[in-house]
């Protein structure tokens, strides 16, 4: 089999599929090695995924916690950018199929295309219950949770006005915690002075988590802690709590041998997530294994099996923690991941090996509400002010990196004195929202063909 | 015909129908006002306008420049704010039709629902040139602007790819010539050192103006200088040109005799506006005429003829300014009547008549660059970087009587310094950025129905 490097002239061609945080700093650490290196990613930009729910509850705004990738890497000048989709890839041939540009010949790939929702093979929750990984998803969550509100305004029915005020969040992971938490504020603070028919500190706000304790990988202490804090702000957690059905707005749910419903306008979707269509592309064409999330199985060195040129990095990887479970999905993994394997390229280009990848945990941190957050950093277990104090300093500390953070800084100062909620916009195409005639039309763009 | 207000033991109801600039401030000036004041807008948010070409090109989030109306209006506890929509009038039982709520009835009803894009009925041309009204214009305009750049980037052929880099604004009003002037500020600052294949330095930027100058209302000298600092931008201005037809990317236009055809990836539109639809509306209820362009032609106090409880402002209106032409359709005039009308309601519930409304005239303001703008007051005519710092200042000045906007002040100034665009993401559903393959569905949300 064919899959070294090939003999050239010119510096090896480094090619990263995905512009999240794994790709996004392995090509940062690439960009004064002597290789060329090309990101493809569908999308323009790279996104602060962390913070992507404060989009959703209307605190932050896209271009906030989103920054143009041919600004971030416009300095590097053995880099490129490319805007397009990879439908195919050829190992022996050392190849990539894409959307537009037809074929790309690399000498070492990178995949990091990340992870999607995942509604345990019950795809149709979809559109009842939206999941929150794209800017166009958190927008959506907006839409839903305000017009959740204006719609109970104008109700005259006081049933339907009950399961417009109800918002039910399943899965109680750190995005749902957030979610669930930003929600209650919103519902106890933001919107608190702003209706004249409803009273917007009545919502009720469900969160709903499947196994006992919500954030299942911190101590069951924070955990606790965590619930504690929750319910002061208004929400109800219930625990151990299997969603069975979601259709018409009716969230069916089975704690235990008892089983329920709930009618809610608004229902969220925080519960599981999926490989990228790419990692089947993968298994097909070589050895690679997959777990059953789709995830990639990848050596010590985060290669895939009989491709010492290919690596698979971030929430596509399953990476086994020293036999232990995979690494989670989360940012710091990502980094770490996409740091090491830039470093192995350099080390490789001079002949050297380098030791197999090695996650260096640093802590988890959940945020709960403007003031609370749960911190894990091993021997130190905090929560509160405290910890939410962690939580802010570290998410700027990483925003920082990036183009114009500053404007987060000053936005968050100011929600935080004001409880204020500026970026609260119903936007999008809905009926209750049409702009104009005109705008309900399809619009369509056509790139000039010929 | 019964038309005056009822007589009645509530305190009257005052029915704002539009939430923009003249609607706003009729609303925020009735706060304190012994009436009962709701005010309609099928968004949910008041749009700061004047600083939408700046979302369109990548500047700013539509959330910097966007209130929500309740956070607005929150404080004033006579005032109710309904999302919905107005589909019909009622003058003899003074009561409105609405979407969601039905009926609505109303002592003093004041029309404030603007304008919207006019193709001289060639609305077909809509898709190919989309204009800027609305938020999701704004978006769309960004999109398409900086998409233009990437299919750029990966294009091979050197006609096509010109073509891509090839932008086109039709209208050399203040919109066409801040489109234009920010478009090339892109070109040669903002992108200048983010291609590998392109050089978007080399992009073609015209500005076509039907009339001999561009900034028709402004005094030659000044639309004299508006046209060199264009120029010295990389603007091509071309005056006395008329669009004749816009088709597949192409745009024909004749000049003189001479006529000619130009291909281009991005073709914006700057020209015309039209009233919204509720003046047909007015029209056939009331005795009310309309002008050519569907405005509503009101008596010397605003109100329509026939009827002094009905009032039309803002854009909507037709009023002939001391015999000459109409008041033209900018934020200054509309905040005026929305203030006049106000005063107006509250001198009348004391049993006084005010003055017909006179338009004081504090001078036009139009930005052409970074660093470049037009003010005319009249007796002082500015140009350049004071004419631009005036600008500035006018336009925080009014952004700050909103809720959060100390954040456009940071957003501005880091802008200024780094010349970069933070906001220039390509978001929306498009052949070319398909978030994901669920994402590529329609997404319908089904407000809860029984």
């Amino acid at each position: 089999m064919e899959h070294q490097t090939k003999a050239q002239q010119s510096p090896p061609h480094v090619v990263i599929v995905g512009g999240g945080f794994a790709g996004l700093y392995a090509a940062k650490s690439l960009g004064k090695a002597p290789v060329k290196v090309t990101l493809i990613d569908k999308r323009n930009f790279h996104l602060f995924q962390p913070l992507l729910y404060q989009v959703a509850t209307g605190s932050l705004s896209p271009a906030d916690i989103a920054s143009p990738l041919r600004a971030i890497l416009g300095k590097n000048k053995n880099t490129q950018v490319l805007l397009d989709r990879v439908l195919d890839i050829d190992p022996e041939q050392q190849k990539l199929l894409l959307r537009d540009r037809k074929e790309l010949g690399y000498d070492i790939l990178i995949v990091a295309t990340g992870v999607s929702h995942h509604y345990f093979g019950k795809d149709h929750w979809q559109t009842d219950a939206p999941g929150l990984k794209t800017v166009e998803d958190a927008l959506e969550m907006r839409r839903r949770i305000f017009l959740a509100f204006e719609a109970a305004e104008k109700e005259t029915d006081s049933a339907k006005r009950e399961a417009l005020m109800t918002f039910v969040i399943v899965g109680g992971g750190p995005t749902g915690v957030e979610l669930a938490g930003a929600i209650a504020e919103i519902a106890h603070k933001s919107l608190k002075n702003d209706f004249r028919n409803i009273d917007p500190t009545t919502a009720r706000i469900l969160l709903l988590e499947g196994m006992e304790h919500i954030l299942p990988p911190y101590p069951p202490e924070l955990s606790a802690k965590a619930q504690a804090s929750l319910e002061k702000l208004g929400v109800t957690v219930q625990t151990n709590t299997l969603v069975t059905d979601i259709a018409n707005n009716i969230v069916t749910f089975r704690q235990g041998k008892h089983t329920d419903k709930i009618k809610a306008g608004t229902i969220l979707w925080a519960a599981g997530v999926k490989a990228s269509s790419l990692s089947k592309v993968i298994a097909e064409r070589t050895e690679a294994q997959l777990d059953r999330s789709g995830r990639v199985i990848v050596e010590p060195d985060l290669s895939i099996k009989g491709y010492s040129n290919i690596f698979v990095i971030g929430d596509l990887a399953n990476f086994p923690h020293q036999g232990e479970k995979p690494l989670p999905g989360i940012a710091p993994v990502a980094i770490q991941e996409g740091e090491y394997i830039a470093k192995l390229i350099k080390q490789r280009l001079q002949g050297k090996t380098v030791a197999p990848f090695r996650y260096s945990d640093s802590g988890n941190l959940a945020v709960i509400g403007q003031n609370r957050a749960v911190v894990n950093l091993g021997s130190l277990k905090l929560s509160g002010f405290l910890a939410w104090l962690i939580w802010v300093f570290a998410h700027i500390y990483y925003l920082i990196e990036f183009d114009n953070k500053l404007v987060v800084m000053v936005q968050w100062a100011w929600n935080y004195i004001t409880m204020g909620r500026g970026a609260r916009l119903i936007t999008g195409q809905d009926s209750t929202n049409i702009p104009s005639e005109v705008e309900t039309e399809q619009k369509e763009y056509q790139l000039i063909e010929n």
